[in-house]
């Protein structure tokens, strides 16, 4: 009978007109119901799971997105990115999960501006450049960058708090493929707990931490878009991160540079006198864009 | 890196206290990874059906539950009843699908009572009995009822339209094990397509519509509690229901009973003077319930 039933189930999408549609389709009924078969759930847990999905689709709204939540502490997330990034191969920047906070949209800011509004113990510029695998320089790429605070709390989480848009800023790349902005270095911080996903964690004894960084979108013509964080090295929970995003290659060294560290001239360099007080920390990164097509794993 | 990604996920839940979410977990984690490899979704597919799901969240509220609408047009809802139900051997009724209609409580009735207060071309007379698997009475059982009307709507459906409660009744059996109510033949219906599950629908060229079918809960102490329908004879979709519940023993005949074919005598027969005009439809049903324990698969 239940053979049967799965058989009437993927029957009643042979006729669905986009076949891509319907492949998905029937692999999902099919896993979803040898899941069933497997777990044999309770009609009472049937209806806890009923619940847990109502409860996290009632937590998301404008600005919470508990779905992308809840597929980040599955691995779900980590699963996809890493099968549609640059392979290994292509030379390209890994890429990581988009995460539940690019929930609007970055402010457009000049080069050298910064992102950060309330301020904190540790200054910060971070500095990169835009390029192809071949080491050419990628002008105007497009750098949409978001980071909560040193405390760990995006401008969305505390809009009593922090001015819209505060820890995020979209820029574009100079001719030379280069970037800059100022912050601050962000904080390790827990994901949103007061929510279904924080009671499931809380339930199966996982911690919601992430360890610091900055997030990182970077597209340009011709070019797959890229998703990707720069993790700050040193920071807690980088080998247990809540969501299975850490990738060595994507950890970078925030240095301090202060007075006598001064002085490589290099462009960008923490010597221009661009109004930084000293000390702050300096992060430099090269992000490497393949082209649009290459970027898909087969 | 993607096999070490979801062993990372399965061991990230090896803390979880109680055994049994451990394990419908790991189960649900597991299958979740094999989707994602297997249909290898772009980030734009995977934002697709984050965006799915959350359509299907914002469709939910205290009247309507379009995640069980969801899991009811997979099939999934009717296999965890067939999982759940009693098994063949056991000579109890079979059980299917609660739907996503049992959204509030069932007011009161006396035995006798009409459940209807539209009124509609084909007023009905249900009676039945409900007995172990000896044939013993179950004296005092509960019988929760729910249907929609003739034309095919719900009361929670037509709040401007129905008074609360319409199409509902819960009925406590006599001594003797039976019941009888009131009501009209409902009508077979589509289900919700003004949500996502009717865009999904839509998607998939499937027709929304359920057989006619009168909705029963039945308990009793020291028993199984029984969710099932009667569904009735003649009905269009019998053999396409969208829900995949039809199951060939529901079936049952709501029979013309008129001026001639009245005098059998029976208990609660047509031929008593209970103020019903002729003709009207007459149902008649045996419920048998299986002793608690002994209704769940193995
Ligand atoms: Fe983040
Ligand atoms: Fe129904």
């Amino acid at each position: 009978m239940s053979a049967t039933l799965t058989d009437e189930v993927l029957a009643s999408f042979a006729r669905t007109p986009d076949a891509r549609l319907r492949a998905v389709l029937e692999r999902v009924v099919v896993h979803l119901h040898e899941l069933v078969r497997e777990v044999e759930p309770t009609v009472a847990e049937w209806e806890a799971a009923i619940g847990f999905l109502t409860a996290i689709g009632a937590a998301c709204d404008e600005t919470r997105q508990e779905f992308i939540l809840l597929s980040d502490v599955l691995g779900v997330s980590s699963l996809v990115e890493a099968l549609n990034g640059a392979p290994v191969e292509s030379g390209g920047t890994e890429s990581t999960v988009l995460g539940p906070f690019h929930v609007t949209a970055s402010p457009p800011r000049e080069l050298g501006d910064s992102i950060d509004d309330l301020g904190g113990g540790r200054r910060a510029l971070v500095t990169g450049r835009v390029v192809d695998p071949a080491g050419n320089a990628v002008p105007g790429a497009e750098i949409d960058v978001w980071q909560c605070t040193e405390d760990g709390f995006y401008d969305v989480q505390q809009p009593e708090r922090q001015p819209a848009g505060n820890g995020r800023g979209l820029f574009r790349a100079d001719a030379d493929g280069r970037f800059r902005f100022r912050t601050v270095v962000p904080g390790h911080y827990p994901i949103p707990t007061d929510g279904p996903v924080g009671a499931l964690l809380a339930a199966t004894r996982r911690h919601p931490y992430r360890p610091a960084h900055v997030h990182l979108l970077v597209g340009a013509p011709g070019f797959a878009t890229l998703t990707t964080h720069l993790f700050v090295r040193g920071s807690p929970y980088l080998d247990a991160d809540a969501v299975f995003a850490v990738k060595e290659g994507l950890v970078v060294d925030f240095a301090e540079v202060d007075v006598d560290t001064a002085g490589d001239g290099a462009p960008w360099s923490p010597t221009v006198d661009d109004g930084l007080d000293r000390p702050y920390r300096h992060a430099d990164v090269e992000v490497v864009l393949v082209p649009a097509g290459l970027a898909s794993a087969p």
